[in-house]
């Protein structure tokens, strides 16, 4: 045993340390694409302990990588390196009393998201944040990549969730910065750098995060449109007419849905006639006075009226609500049942939507006549999934995956819009952010990070080269 | 003249150059505290202008101070150093177009927050950042020291409003940041960083900002309530009924009161008895359909049955709605008018108010006995500008400031709260941060800054020591 597993294992305890066949199941990334195999696995159970192993790691110079949940879609969350620690939060997972005057609550990292949102909903208050991999992504993870989800519109992204943290540095130290305070000016703004820097800088231990009061209603609605213009122009006008109440706008196109009707059980079309593209409205209030299904009615009356909606529904029941979700959230599901897949998580400002599927389009023929196109995601903040299957009696991508990722990419940063919009950087994107991220930006985080972590333990090799 | 000056004339022309007795203007702080004699003011025109002077002066070793409206209650604007050079935005105050599906807008830095308001009030939306110096503050200087004011609470700092920017860098080089989407996760979030930054990490120049649509309906109400604990468990219960609609929630208490009602000119105070403290409630919404008033005066009446609000008004014009800001607005000038006074900028979790209110007054008798406190501010966000004016019958604070400062602040700290909420620290806080924050919070303030300025050239002794 290396003299620093045994270090590890002696300020850890049996339960906190694995290695050899123990530490497999942490090793690999959720997409099996990275990750050599560990040193061990640390599962420390306090703060304490997470800058003790750190100090430890910084002493002998050994890589250390956080991972929360492993549901990162970039590789961000296991070792580059063979013989890199990996130090799981899982065993964090304390949830802290609800501050109700407040609207905080106190977590430590590994609180998983679900647990948090029970444990909230209970009380009449929320935690926004919603996203596919809720059941496992974990509050430090969500932290680290600075998560987004479907809620963002509404609610901002974990970075604008996130009121203090807890923070262990590249030497071991802790910085404490809980405090639980939405203005806070007295320096830096560190607690936002820390948010999407993936555990590159510092792993966070705890955290102060943003509560709201439960909806006292919603009201879901399902509509089908014929192009995309219409649809972004649609989505201005509800954002004109009910902007506070919307907490989902979501979006997906025709070829999603046949995929995910024809893949996943037990799915449901409640529209007469089959679309272009379909938007999937939310909106809730706190108060119970809103005549909240008669907005969203009225709304959908004007856009029948103006012949922007071709069709649309309104969830008469929670089932029907979560049947209308369903269609949404199983696209994923149902283009990884079709076969081979690649992802893109673009974001553009909403009204360069049109432009960037036109544009996309082209570019995608171009590298690969055929190619089949699935954008869907949160047509609020512009956020597109841009999911492509092979042309229909091909497998596979004919090693095109760069060349793709490079051209949507870039497109994306031409209409002002980002090639990493909510999934990070992880080590999967570095080369695309080294190709298309301007000179001096690169430059910056690389001298952030040597600031922050000059003995380069912290995750190296995520966000940036190793 | 030094070379240094000629270079700058040179490269910004007559208009663009100002030295001697045309410099004095831009040279001395709004509280007429700080500022050295400068080499004089530059006034680029152009970003190509700024980092031509930014480049000049970091080849020369001199220290570069961005100034805005100069409106800083901190002397963060003006510069430490006989011979620095100030750098006043105010000639970059382009406003670009709406783009409306997206809710934002490009200015540049030199703009007026007032002027902004204006412009895209008349396109049916709003910027909902709002506070006293709206009519001089520019956005530069509200982004370096990451503005709050009043509608925080519901739309967040100014941090929260700006989805890219572009800056000019310590060596002249410019970042293009200029995304306009708020899922942006490629790599650290630099945006954030700069916000707050107070021109130490370099100049923000331009800015994409976020809009929101404009209300249809207003609602506001001015309430008596006898004591902070009910404030606090009244506005809790506010928010639990009218989350989403609540843009403004101030408190004041009879003291401030009594300072703006004597002091100042055509106040009027519209309850029929005083009160310990009040609470100037107001919600917006942009749907047509909403019962705004109705929820309002169903609170107001629920908070009246359970003998938490003791008096009430709702406004019935517009004149009333300002008049019942004015009591609110009017309490610096109020206290400004009373004589000396001391100003301090907190914010703790509002459930800690009552907790902070009880123990501040201990700490300033002890301090200063006699000494009166008018704390009024935020209620949403804990804010509390805990202004503090001397005994009757005295003048003046017998030396006393530091003490203040630092009692208040060590006390809001240890409440998980913050001694610098939203009016940054400048060069007046420097002493109090270095003795309330932990020193690993400072060092990793350091090394940034020594990371990302490492000839020290940029609003040197601002934020950190010089």
């Amino acid at each position: 045993m290396s003299s620093l597993a045994a270090d590890l294992q002696s300020i850890l305890g049996p339960k906190g340390w694995l290695s050899g066949d123990d530490a497999a199941p942490f090793s690999r990334d959720w997409l099996n694409r990275y990750g050599e195999v560990p040193l061990g696995v640390a599962r420390p159970a306090t703060t304490t302990e997470v800058s003790q192993v750190v100090a430890a790691c910084h002493a002998a110079g050994v890589p250390v990588t956080p991972q929360g949940g492993n549901t990162s879609l970039c590789g961000g969350a296991v070792s580059g390196t063979a013989g890199g620690v990996i130090l799981s939060l899982a065993r964090m997972n304390r949830i802290g009393d609800v501050d109700r005057a407040a609207g905080t609550i106190e977590v430590e990292a590994g609180t998983i998201l679900a647990s948090l949102h029970s444990h909230v909903e209970a009380q009449d208050l929320i935690f926004p944040l919603h996203l596919g991999a809720e059941g496992s992504a974990q509050i430090g993870g969500l932290i680290g990549t600075n998560a987004g989800g479907s809620h963002a519109l509404r609610y901002g992204m974990m970075q604008d969730l996130v009121m203090g943290m807890e923070v262990v540095l590249a030497d071991g130290t802790v910085w404490d910065g809980l405090r639980a305070v939405q203005k806070d000016n007295a320096g830096y703004q560190l607690r936002r750098l820390f948010c999407g820097a993936e555990g590159t800088l510092g792993i966070v231990t705890r955290a102060v995060l943003k509560l709201y009061p439960a909806p006292k209603q919603k009201a879901t609605a399902l509509l089908a449109l014929p192009d995309i213009e219409t649809l972004v122009s649609y989505g201005t006008y509800l954002r004109s007419e009910a902007g506070e109440f919307i907490s989902g706008l979501e979006f997906f196109c025709d070829l999603g849905l046949d995929l995910a009707l024809r893949h996943v059980e037990g799915m449901e079309f409640p529209l007469e006639s089959r679309s272009p593209f379909y938007l999937l409205v939310e909106l809730t209030t706190s108060s119970a006075l809103v005549p909240l299904d008669e907005i969203l009615e009225g709304a959908l009356t004007v856009g029948m009226e103006n012949g922007q909606v071709s069709d649309g529904a309104l969830a008469m029941s929670e089932a029907q609500r979560a049947a209308f979700w369903r269609l949404r959230e199983e696209q994923p599901e149902g283009q990884r049942l079709e076969g081979a897949q690649l992802k893109h998580d673009i974001s553009v400002p909403p009204g360069k939507l049109a432009a960037f599927l036109t544009e996309g389009e082209g570019v995608c023929q171009l590298i690969l006549p055929g190619v089949r196109i699935n954008p869907f995601g949160h047509l609020g903040d512009g956020n597109v999934h841009y999911n492509l299957s092979p042309a229909v009696g091909s497998s596979d991508f004919a090693d095109k995956a760069q060349a793709f990722a490079e051209g949507l990419g870039s497109l994306a940063s031409r209409l002002q819009g980002s090639f990493a919009a909510e999934h990070g950087l992880g080590r999967s994107k570095i080369a695309l952010a080294d190709a298309l991220r301007p000179a001096n930006e690169r430059e910056l985080m690389g001298r952030i990070k040597t600031a922050m972590d000059p003995r380069g333990i912290m995750n190296p090799g995520v966000v940036l080269k190793g």
